[in-house]
């Protein structure tokens, strides 16, 4: 096709030519008798012997370390509904990530279709080849309706990156801040500022982690079971959240609050932040723009994490995705359940304890030990 | 999992240890920098651009040099309906050959449905990331109105190798064996044994390329306007060949005939060679077990061809699909012609011409010429 000049200043394009991922064989066939094991009529053998035992797919396919990467492209990045195409460089972004990263073989699947319906019934049917499906870029609140079907529906493992990731790595960097400042999980207050695929997970996994109270802020002010104009998912976590009914807007939520995890692409004024409780820890991760400057929140903040490669604590999916299914998946774990996410936070947090610092709560995600770590406690929290 | 020790003792299973293909990065991402232009925030730059001009996912992604090889297992190697994870071994020395031969990318898609409606909606749902479709192992009759209704709704091209590959590679070997014992093909009575996926195929392309007649049949005889008993497909082949009204067996056919393909399964004594015209062609390309032993078939036939590696004249499809894949895609043609496949069939006859003999019609598989003269005559032949 023509060049295209115009985008060729970017470095970014030039190193997308041809995309960013290949399918290579992992053995060698350079002859006669390679090909005639490798495909017929050896692999009739192979075949027969997988068709009679299913179990042997693990031990003789790919599917055990494969991983499919779906997205419907509704939510990518901060682009928003961009299309299954426009998705395509990410999911090659995170297959690349996946393998660079985890070892795990990820293959995008980008579907053309944006019916929860049809995407459950699409996935379900390509499901043979694969170990595990990674969602992605899937919006709110579909997401959570697909991933807790599809979960339902298949026997390897689901996860939804955006929710869980995000909501495993501020978990593990919420353990390393409150240990600096002394807290009591118990007797914190967590805000999530988001009540997207993010905000929902951040919510939960603070629950599960036995959080004193949290509460979440959508784009009209706070969640409470006093809002009459909740969605299903937004009102069942209002129920188990806002302990003190607490009403308004964001900043009356932050006043006096220990803890607020930004996920929200919204701004938060310097004043809110001051107005928190003292030495208060802020996640800002809307990126590339977090909702408070870290320079700023530094000011009044104990702690500073933001989603930027920049500065400090940088709160990255890539600690948490490649070693949840590696473990996941060399455990044979059947889904992913939340003794298995609050198993992967605290393998992160446990890595930077021995050198913890205000910024330092979350390892880089070039930690060799990182993926390792991860895994191993996935693995281990597998039931039975 | 447990070791297999019942299975180690065959090569063909230790070779498929962990499976056969991986999803490799194509660039390398070692650090922050490279890492924040493959993923956030390079690539959402690169997706930016990839929504707004759908073109360049042929420039910055992988789409265009990746093919998807769908199958739901119904008909596999000569193992039959054995499922999609049974398939799975099959499908992934598939996309071993694909990039070992053709350099093209290709990923197993195993379908957990065998209903025509569902795999065509499955298949037009994950089109987005390939650039081509290769159907594999699908039974007759359905894999023509699987890939019928492909081709019509994507425009990505759409090759069932069972089909197509066949027949081209059969063509090829013909045009040598035609010109070697001095036939014109239009004087020509060809015919197939077989009325599946590549006997269908392999008539449709002889017509296409000016066999004088060719004769089908299927196990219940020769196919001719006459019969009562044939589905859609078989009674419009038998429209279009069988230009005598010929009648009754398969040996009823062949007295007399030029050729014999075979692709059925079924066995042809001695005694039915003997009855072909002098100096016959013999393509007994059932495998491993071909329709008459190729031993017996000299004794008779001036050219012998069958689809085993330990006797000349090998009819195997790696001579056509990675050449054809990476030839229409280069051209990015929508579909795959008629004209496109004979060029191909064209362009492997050209290759032994010069060298050619009766052990000699058909260029070996590992011969290096093959892809790119076949992915060259394809892109030729893509209209406009």
């Amino acid at each position: 096709m023509a060049a295209t000049p115009e985008y060729e200043s970017d470095p970014a394009f030039p190193l997308h030519h041809g995309g960013k991922i290949e399918v290579r064989p992992a053995v060698r066939v350079r002859d006669r008798a390679g090909l005639s094991l490798a495909y017929t009529p050896g692999v009739a053998r192979v075949s027969a012997a997988v068709a009679h035992d299913p179990e042997l797919a693990y031990r003789y396919t790919w599917k055990g370390g494969t991983v499919a990467i779906v997205t419907d492209g509704t939510a990518v990045l901060g682009l928003g509904d961009i299309g299954p195409l426009g998705a395509l460089p990410v999911m090659e972004g995170k297959a690349l990530l996946f393998k660079e990263f985890g070892g795990v073989d990820a293959v995008p699947i980008c579907l053309d279709t944006k019916d929860p319906d049809e995407i459950v019934d699409t996935v379900v049917r390509i499901a043979p080849a694969f170990g595990g499906v990674n969602l992605e870029d899937i919006s709110a609140p579909r997401c959570f309706e697909i991933e807790q079907r599809l979960d339902e529906m298949l026997n390897v493992p689901v996860f939804h990156d955006d929710q869980h990731g995000t909501a495993i790595v501020v978990l593990a960097a919420l353990r390393g801040a409150l240990r600096l400042t002394e807290r009591d999980i118990a007797d914190t207050r967590v805000v999530v500022s988001g009540a997207g695929a993010a905000g929902v997970a951040v919510a939960n996994i603070m629950l599960d982690a036995g959080v004193g109270d949290v509460v979440v802020a959508d784009s009209r002010g706070l969640l409470s079971s006093g809002r009459d104009d909740l969605a299903p998912v937004k009102r069942s976590l209002a129920r188990e959240t806002n302990r003190d009914g607490l009403c308004g807007s964001l900043a009356d939520g932050l006043r006096g609050a220990d803890v607020f995890v930004g996920v929200s692409g919204g701004r938060v004024p310097e004043e809110t932040v001051a107005s928190m409780a003292d030495d208060p820890v802020v996640f800002a991760l809307a990126n590339p723009d977090p909702e408070v400057h870290p320079d700023v929140a530094a000011r009044h903040a104990a702690v500073v994490a933001t989603g930027r490669s920049d500065y400090p604590n940088q709160i990255n999916n890539v600690l948490a995705f490649p070693g949840i299914f590696r473990g996941a998946m060399a455990a044979r774990a059947k889904t992913i359940t939340p003794a298995m996410k609050l198993a992967a936070a605290d393998a992160l947090a446990g890595l930077v304890e021995p050198e913890l610092s205000a910024g330092y709560v979350i390892p880089s995600a070039f930690d060799d030990r990182v993926v390792p770590a991860v895994s191993r406690a996935v693995a281990a929290a597998v039931d039975g």
